[in-house]
């Protein structure tokens, strides 16, 4: 097999390394090329699993000495067009401080409308932290959602920082963004489960968590809307000990998802998912 | 009760405000000085309430309009210097991009040896981001945990950021930092269980967690080290779903604490801590 052909870029005035500049630090950028940056092999790895159509693939001077950067760049499609660029070039184009060595492109994935069915799903209402969004859509995939709807205050799911926090999450998960979450919660044939902390809350361990589950997260501090929380069949909490009255809103999606996977393998429901053994 | 005096503080070059930038800003100069910095009326708060000595407050213009902010400065012993800075120079001191307004400068805790005893730990091996650190010990105090060993590579416990994350489990887990972790586990009497993704490993809901347990936590990317998984008695996997084959280090700690904490709270063992019911 022939190597593929790396086009060597060395100049920050180079209206390509301008561009992926653009991309990597600027929210406004990305949504006016309409395109975003992934960072690093396990993302670029992701990508082409899930058959994302990379738009280019750029790789440092030293990034070229991974094994792993290497079969990736052999593995993509002929027609990627493949940059080189030096380490100190790469690291200006790059969106973290300690790039690994490679990085694509790809289109901004579409916000396709999610059609749960009686599938549990996560509702997220103005998580603004993008490393906890990622987080929390990591978590979800891992525990076996495959449907994420996010508000309009949330943040962008497909920031260079929500991507590297998601760890691939993003292409396993169909993610809605900019959602009316209550009218897309209306014919819901699920439970509405809200995380909240309210005096008629549900303590998470005595709720039979074995039917499709609608789980509202809402953001630090301010937590759910008010017309979300009227729309929640009820309210559960995380028993916790005294002295620590919450949680981290990505570490208490971890809790309750989790929860509910282990009561669906403890009686062997499985919800369209498999559960390596 | 006669409002506290507020010390007035209008220039980059005063000498106290060189100083609080520097705290915010530079964990070398953090060590130097022997001091960190909380940032808003929760840490302040949590601070107040479990003994800490504040070295001094600091409030905003803004800041100062709000109800909680007027309670802690009137609430901290009246010894505590006070000073208020207009909006602009606070954002120059201030840790965080978008500041509430009041922050507190306490001494550098000490590191104190932790004797755990019995009593469950979390041992931290080499988690390197703040954010990850934090949100790790906010978990394990809700959870009931009120030990952490954190070994040579870790994060500083201390740090604006970590601080913020762990929203003042800081003042309420005792933390060894700098640990030589396999010393320290030489003697501990509980179980010592690797989060680890091998052959080996035991799903967790198919562990007896209600005795004491070491859990490790190893750094996301590299994980435990060689030497301290050897030491473990065993390890245990989170059964995920195929497609996703990790968790977040603080992601993995909520399903593993709180799994513990939920079978101790069916058999009514109870570990020292009160759980609300």
């Amino acid at each position: 097999m022939s190597e593929p052909q790396l086009k060597a870029l060395a100049s920050r005035d180079n209206a390509f390394v301008k561009r992926l500049h653009a991309l990597a630090h600027s929210a406004r950028d990305r949504r006016k090329l309409d395109e975003t940056v992934l960072d690093g092999a396990h993302l670029v790895e992701s990508a082409l699993a899930a058959g994302v159509a990379l738009r280019a693939l750029v790789v440092s001077e030293s990034g070229l000495l991974r094994e792993e950067h290497r079969r990736l760049l052999a593995a993509a499609p002929a027609e990627v067009p493949r940059y080189r660029l030096g380490d100190a070039l790469f690291a200006h184009v790059s969106p973290v401080d300690s790039p690994a060595g490679l990085l694509a492109t790809i289109a901004m994935p579409a916000s396709t409308p999610s059609a749960p069915g009686d599938a549990s799903l996560i509702v997220v209402d103005g998580v603004q932290d993008p490393g906890n969004l990622g987080s929390l859509l990591r978590t979800a995939a891992a525990a076996g959602i495959r449907h994420a709807l996010l508000g309009e205050g949330c943040a962008q799911a497909w920031s260079p920082r929500a991507l590297r926090a998601g760890m691939g999450a993003q292409f396993v998960v169909r993610i809605e963004e900019g959602c009316e979450l209550l009218a897309r919660l209306e014919s819901y044939p699920g439970l509405c489960l809200a995380t909240a902390l309210r005096e008629d809350a549900h303590p998470l361990y005595e709720l039979d968590l074995r039917g499709p589950v609608a789980w509202l997260f809402g953001a630090e501090g301010q937590g759910l809307s008010p017309a979300l929380l009227a729309r929640a069949d009820g309210c559960v909490i995380i028993p916790m000990t005294a002295g620590i009255e919450s949680l981290n809103v990505a570490a208490a999606a971890a809790v309750c998802l989790f929860e509910q996977a282990r009561q669906l393998r403890a009686t062997g429901t499985i919800r369209g998912v498999n559960f390596p053994s």
